[in-house]
């Protein structure tokens, strides 16, 4: 079905093979996963559905244990790759957005290619519609989630630093299964949270200010990720009605998600609920983006995106509101795009 | 002096500006590090040697707050960076080894490219020779790579699993004031360490067997690497044997390495002490690899680089034998090359 879409795409645009070169694109096709560094992995599959994989010959033995059955070109150090595949290609569709300029003119060199097209667009729109298999493990990943930030927020006590609630959530939930993380955990206290991309640092947790946790886990390659701002004590009346503006924008945008809604239309039903209540200015950034292999994905929930939700799609919504010394707050959740309406696959209360 | 001789570099290929879009390269220039993800963060770099960095418009105040001293434009999701900053540019220079064929695109797009070169080289050579804080960062990285071995190592009991010992390890040296790894930990048991990428998992610890420990930590942003093999009680005499050889493969390759001595030789000396072993086919990478801001970067100590070392390369040198079902051994440190000679910045017994 993958595979038929591809070969699919080479036939409309007339080439001949098409060259997928993202780790995670690889393993969607493959279920084999790796980070080659600055080596070169790469699938090439043909306009017959042959598919070929370029790794580092330390990597043979793992691919040949994947799930992947086609042939297997494993290169040592001091070889070219391509080299070991001898080819022509007249036309090859690439991942405009990972290929680089020195990764193409080694296609050129090693197959004579004539032209490039893209691949990208039908990766994309594949990997926008998850299969229940891909939902069952981002569900999982999610209720994760929701276990870490059940863990941070027992751990919260005066005077504890964001760097050890950080490393307290990583180690128990490492201890309870979880491998990785689906990207750096994140807890900022009071207006530290102001900074929509702090480092979590030796500050103390002082009474009566809030607490933002942004987290997320990999379960099975899929990943979670989401964000709480919580109480600690009783935080000022202006950091309380920012918390509950950005409640407001979230439930409200999340309320309206189903299939067939535009995408930027629920972006701007939080950004109308911000800018109302007077904080326009303060909240910078798109109300979300896809989530799956990758904790930022296609596609991106914001004030541009025309497209429309449909069933499988898997987004974040995850409005805030940033003022410089007085609070950050930011509340997200991962939302299942349903046959009539939405599942939301996060659940610590809000 | 870095910025010289990014400019000479322009004046010598008559090129109107080099394009630098590596995260750690752009910090390496300006001091000023971020992850965009998939969003566009990027250092212009005049013949007149001024700079314009465009970032996303919610990591403004935080550029403003680093060393960078050029003018900053910022951007929101909704816009285009680069029309922000009107410029007609003939020849620019890229880093071809980053540079993605849509970020090519989108360069001709906006600025009217004609045509395009590599600046690739130029920053590979000036990373390549550390400076005296550079060095001082990466010692400190290596103290504490030497301190997450020691915490393992003690953690060893019959029936840990290789998971626990990974957990236990990130979670003492983060207590201590780490922020990140440098990478993945890597702790193996026995024929486990076979797999020369092989991943920990809920194996439990024999008694007699090796341990093999790959880590690092990041300190200040430069980067450790390195690997202890340890006995737990007394592994089998073939095991021992491989351990001897690696030993002796490491330490006579360490030996040699200081300014002038071609690199390839370095490989040489340790790929033939296994050779004659008899362990050739199981020892399948390169010795090593430069270490600094990355914990793999330019550039390669393998058996086809002919550049000579020189003062302030830092290199790892890492023999390893990999025998499915006996045992897997790798023994890495981390080695400065000074005026004279070398020193390791690691430490930890062997």
């Amino acid at each position: 079905m993958k595979l038929q879409q591809v070969t699919e795409e080479l036939k409309s645009q007339h080439a001949d093979a098409a060259w997928i070169t993202t780790p995670l694109n690889i393993f969607y096709f493959t279920g084999y996963l790796s980070d080659p560094h600055e080596r070169l992995l790469a699938l090439l599959i043909k306009e017959n559905g042959e598919q070929v994989l370029f790794c580092p010959q330390l990597e043979v033995e793992e691919v040949k244990a994947s799930p992947f059955e086609g042939e297997i070109i494993g290169y040592l150090d001091t070889e070219n790759a391509l080299d070991k595949y001898p080819l022509a290609i007249n036309k090859i569709l690439v991942e405009a957005a990972h290929l680089t300029l020195q990764r193409q003119r080694e296609l050129i060199a090693a197959f004579n290619v004539q032209s490039f097209g893209d691949i990208d667009h039908i990766i994309k729109s594949l990997r926008n519609v998850k299969s229940e298999s891909e939902i069952a493990k981002i569900r999982r990943a999610c209720e994760l989630a929701d276990k870490c930030i059940e863990i941070g927020v027992n751990f919260l006590k005066e005077g504890v630093t964001e760097r050890q609630v950080v490393n307290h959530i990583e180690y128990e939930i490492k201890a309870y299964g979880v491998n990785e993380m689906s990207f750096d955990t994140m807890v900022l206290f009071g207006d530290h949270a102001a900074s929509p991309h702090g480092v979590p640092g030796d500050r103390q947790l002082q009474n009566d200010e809030f607490v933002l946790f942004d987290l997320g886990v990999i379960y099975e390659n899929y990943c979670s990720d989401m964000t709480r701002t919580v109480q600690f004590g009783q935080p000022s009346a202006e950091a309380q009605a920012i918390y509950d503006t950005v409640l407001k924008a979230e439930q409200e945008a999340i309320a309206a998600i189903k299939p067939g809604v535009t995408i930027k239309d629920v972006d701007a039903i939080a950004r109308n609920i911000i800018s109302d209540a007077g904080y326009g200015d303060y909240f910078p950034h798109r109300l979300g983006h896809g989530l799956g292999l990758e904790e930022h994905e296609y596609q991106d929930v914001s004030s541009t995106n025309t497209n429309k939700f449909v069933p499988g799609m898997v987004v974040t919504v995850e409005p805030g509101i940033y003022v410089p010394g007085v609070a950050g707050v930011r509340i997200e959740d991962d939302i299942l795009v349903t046959e009539n309406g939405n599942e939301s696959l996060t659940g610590y209360q809000k």
